[in-house]
């Protein structure tokens, strides 16, 4: 699944940064995507005309938006800024979090909406203009982030806004890096940026779902290959590194990924609600208390001392007063919270500032880095959650491709169904990894597309079909995409098709020094594209959690036993779109000579063929198609093996012919 | 030819950098070269026990170091720094400014040299580990910038010196951003950085030259395509936008540039030593007074003025109390004075210090963006300039090979006044644009290496011969790279040539998006390397000027009217190197689809053929064979025939076999 990855969505809000990483981000960005011809002005927004016709997933958010202005009023503020954000800065939020989908109506993952007295407006990124404009009513700005014209939301409220004016945020919902530079920015145009609790969306949100109440539960160490009692070992090692005396852990990942524990409380996220601290000889988890059932109390050896290595449960909401409370403890000088790095925004600034100030120290959490690096036990779950994913997808694509052909009614919503079905056959399934796109037609050229009964579409054999999924193992996350055609491709579709796995292939094939980043190698993915004048605007890589989110950070350099995506596409606005999506992971690579040494490169993870009536190996390189051959001989051995061990024999019919070798 | 560029040698000097585009550059470095064997501790250096035998370009400076620590005792300074700049910053200087050179003895046009009293060690970067090896005396610590485990300088002085110790270094010759990083970072391990004029090292170096007295020179306007005037009105335009009262400049080439100057102060580089002064009603010109002859005079219309167009001449030393004077200049708020950006180290500490710290603005001079961008007609000459370059370098070659191959003796240092001599012969020539490199066998695995009479190798049928060259003519700057091989090359050489090639040519046919930069690119030439386990230690391209600094920044992003090298390269320590190095501008691309659209791309301006038996095209991509073959087409058809039409048949039959065909 495709990821600008978050760091681009805390751009978008920030509309500058401090940060490195993500300066270096959004210097970059506005270069790699070209202009859509759409403007954001209203007038030009499609459908926006009195009397046209509306797109069926249209929001009607005038009444809601209304009722907000009264609360804006109320506490005499001039705007209020709802990003997609939870307290714990996750790039998927519950349902109980989603203010911004609430109040603008638009439901992509990425996006902040601002409200004032008398506009509103939706900055969102590449992947969801589309989207957006389908899903905003006519009443709500556009703002298409990073297009040439498009004002940042600062630019955007200092324009708009006199002097004086308070503009309100809720400090959970925003990175402390985010707000630091947000309130930096407008203050110098004598603008207050006021932190606001409870959250205005919350006073007039009638019907907001509950926080779900599942408990934890314990991940065995055959799936995380490193006790808890390890990983905490090691991070405490990190600590004295670094000096520091508490780790405040916020991204939800982390907790999970530290104590061994995952959850429920996200979709499609394995993880739940909680906080932890961890100093020296304490560790104190800060969670609601239906999460600790008696496993999770056993698995953590509650309030059972060994050796410094037992965990305390605290109430969620108790991290405030507990950071606050290290003002007078004389044993502890250094206290550090995490601050945004790639695709990682960091703590919230209610921690930043619950943190006393002269003991407070910002940086890279050490467990985004340790848990990036999956171990060998981690690396072998994801190969095989990996081959699980391959058998089920392979197994309902052969099925989906002989009913088309039969003449069977499939659309989006019933071949998602059906696609999910097969996968929680398989063992050890715990979910998808995120909303399915299932994309027939033009939906597929809306980047981040999730079908609904509003838009949902017949899959035939007039255009192309994209299906990009994945799902949560107890062994390992996955995330793949594929693109088909059941009918007879035009040549332009050929043409894409065949260009996107040409960049796919490149970019799969680079043998690289150590300490080479994404962004050394992202042009690798989009060379053959720009020869014929085509892009994709999205990210080609991001990484893969364990059991844990599909968009994960990576560390600042590729390093083995890193996972992540490899997945160029092609979108052609109101027509098709194509993306080719495979999981790789980081290995070391033999050369021949070795003035540079070691060297690294990738080895394909997901096993899935691509569609053979796609691809004219003419464009193909030599080395290109016997890469393709090579790969899809892998498939046809190790899928191809499982499928009949799983005596699932469509499935391994249609992985044979769809990995017959082409001619080079 | 070849250049990490100056950013990165100001990166040495720095160790710590505080500008973006700094840090970048040396965060990636390390990554990007692979460590050496040779370790940087004195022991471990080649020669470096009693007894050994030493290399014959060795210099013994230990009777002026013992000199030069009387004078750092006789200041009360613990250490003093030598770098390589002259008073403007520029890359290469005049002897009179070879202090480095002196002091150390290593004559490579990147290093600094920092002299303790009890230790002394040189810092370079990767061209020029070999050379430095070779030339510095056993009593030198080689410091290899860049290397796991090689301190920066600023590392060294702090775990050499006591707290409390004074570092001298001479203010004019150290950028101000370097020292002000500098003396930022010594600061907090208390160290003082101390300004001291004059140059200790002036103050022991018994037989400085003199300046050279020649008078500067009027480039036509049929080359420089815009006169003096209408660039000044240019400068005043982006001085109006940025709110800039006066602007210093303190480029050598850019004072050039600014005023259709050139000159001949610095070998290889046809500018002569000035600042200038831009007002919206003066220009002021500081230089020494033999620089303006009438011929000047009258071109910059001295004490003429029309309508604010008229140039005022100055003493050169009179910048610093003229710069001063704006203090008490009621109608002057904003002077502005060049920052360092890309290889452009920026205006001096002295000058910055001497501009009134109110009044004092540091950003990227305009003028390098201009200068940057060649208008039709310097691009027109640029192209003119090495197609002469290509016919006086296919004749030389052509005559090298048929004389070597008829057993006669040649050697790198009688090839190199050969080329001279053949490049001399076009119109419009001024001189060559840097010391020739005529390397033979493992000389040409020196990257930056130039031929004395003591490391004078024979030209023979052994081993590889690298050739990198260039010249100044009026209407364009040329610098390109040619290996070849006389007899039978090894099936190594011929694999590690023909994967440089591939490289070469994969940068050269990159279509890429407006905003792109070199960094998004590089992979592509280091590629068909990286895939063998081979790399290169230096950068892949540089900006060229016109008839100015053969390196020469580029803007940030690619721009139609850009020059610059398409130069990868291999170097087996101790056997033979390889480097092929094509001079290519930016241009717009033509691509089947828009969804990007304009795209732009290289064409190669520099066109003299590869070398086929240097090639093994089993190895190339159909798409690369055709390139190249493409590319002997149209040196064939231009060179070949402007090489009829001179009359030089002997170089027109070495280009006709050169160019013929390969089968693809």
């Amino acid at each position: 699944m495709n990821s600008l990855l978050h760091v681009v969505i805390a751009g978008i809000a920030l509309g500058i940064t401090v940060h490195g990483t993500v300066v270096k981000r959004e210097v970059q960005t506005p270069g790699r995507f070209s202009p859509l011809t759409r403007n954001v002005t209203l007038a030009d927004r499609n459908n926006c005309q009195p009397g046209d016709p509306q797109p069926p997933n249209r929001v009607d958010t005038a009444e809601r938006v209304a009722r907000l202005r009264q609360e804006i009023a109320n506490y005499g503020l001039a705007a209020f800024i709802v990003p997609t954000d939870d307290d714990h800065q996750s790039e998927y939020v519950g349902d109980s979090d989603k203010r911004r989908k609430y109040i603008s109506g638009f439901s992509g993952s990425a996006g902040t909406a601002v409200v004032l007295m008398e506009e509103q407006a939706l900055w969102t990124d590449g992947r969801y203009f589309i989207q957006a404009d389908d899903q905003l009513d006519c009443n709500w700005l556009l703002m298409k982030a990073y297009m040439p014209g498009t004002p940042s939301i600062l630019q955007w409220l200092k324009d708009s806004l006199p002097a004086g004016a308070r503009v309100g945020a809720d400090p959970t919902l925003t990175s402390a890096d985010t707000w630091n530079s947000y309130a930096n920015s407008l203050s110098a145009d004598n603008i207050d940026l006021i932190p606001v609790t409870p959250n205005l969306v919350d006073l007039i949100w009638t019907e907001r779902p509950p926080y779900p109440d599942d408990p934890a539960f314990p991940l065995e160490l055959k799936f995380t290959g490193k006790s808890w009692e390890e990983k905490v070992l090691e991070v405490r090692d990190e600590m004295r590194s670094t000096g520091t005396d508490v780790l405040v852990v916020t991204a939800l990942d982390e907790v999970a990924w530290l104590l061994n524990l995952r959850g429920s409380d996200i979709p499609f996220n394995p993880v739940f609600r909680s906080y932890a601290l961890v100093t020296m000889n304490t560790i104190e988890l800060f969670t609601p208390a239906e999460k600790v059932n008696a496993e999770v109390e056993e698995h953590l050896h509650v309030n059972q001392c060994e050796e410094m290595l037992c965990v305390t449960i605290q109430n969620y909401d108790d991290i405030f007063p507990r950071l606050s409370s290290f003002e007078d403890d004389p044993l502890v000088s250094s206290v550090m919270i995490s601050s945004s790095y790639s695709s990682t925004p960091g703590a919230s600034y209610a921690i930043y500032n619950a943190v006393p100030a002269s003991k407070r120290h910002q940086g890279v959490s050490p467990i985004l880095f340790m848990k990036g690096r999956k171990n060998e036990v981690e690396s072998q779950g994801m190969m095989k959650a990996h081959l699980k994913d391959a058998v089920a997808l392979c197994d309902f694509l052969a099925l989906l491709e002989n009913e088309i052909i039969a003449g069977n009614y499939w659309d989006e919503l019933s071949a998602s169904a059906k696609s999910e079905e097969f996968r929680a056959q398989q063992e050890d399934y715990i979910g998808l990894s995120f909303d399915t796109i299932s994309a027939a037609g033009p939906n597929a050229a809306v980047i981040h597309y999730s079908p609904s009964p509003e838009t949902n579409r017949q899959i035939d054999d007039q255009s192309t079909y994209l299906l990009d999924s994945g799902a949560q193992y107890k062994d390992g996350t996955t995330d793949i995409t594929r693109t088909l055609h059941f009918g007879v491709p035009t040549s332009f579709q050929i043409e894409a098709y065949t260009r996107v796995l040409m960049g796919a292939m490149d970019f799969a094939m680079m043998v690289f020094p150590v300490g080479f980043t994404l962004s050394d190698i992202d042009i690798l993915a989009r060379r053959p594209l720009y020869e014929a004048g085509l892009d994709y605007r999205h990210g080609t890589s991001h990484g893969i959690g364990m059991c844990l989110f599909v968009h994960e950070s990576a560390n600042n350099a590729y390093d083995i036993g890193f996972f992540g995506s490899d997945e160029p596409g092609y979108y052609e606005d109101g027509e098709f779109g194509i993306r080719l999506e495979t999981t790789l992971t980081v290995v070391h690579k033999d050369t021949p000579h070795d003035f540079v040494s070691p060297m690294l490169g990738f080895e394909a993870v997901a096993l899935v063929p691509f569609e053979p009536k796609l691809i004219n190996t003419t464009l193909l390189s030599r080395q290109q198609c016997e890469a393709m051959n090579a790969y899809h001989a892998t498939v046809r051995d190790v899928v191809g093996t499982e499928l009949q061990n799983q005596g699932r024999f469509e499935g391994y019919d249609w992985v044979l012919r769809k990995t017959e070798p082409l001619a080079c």
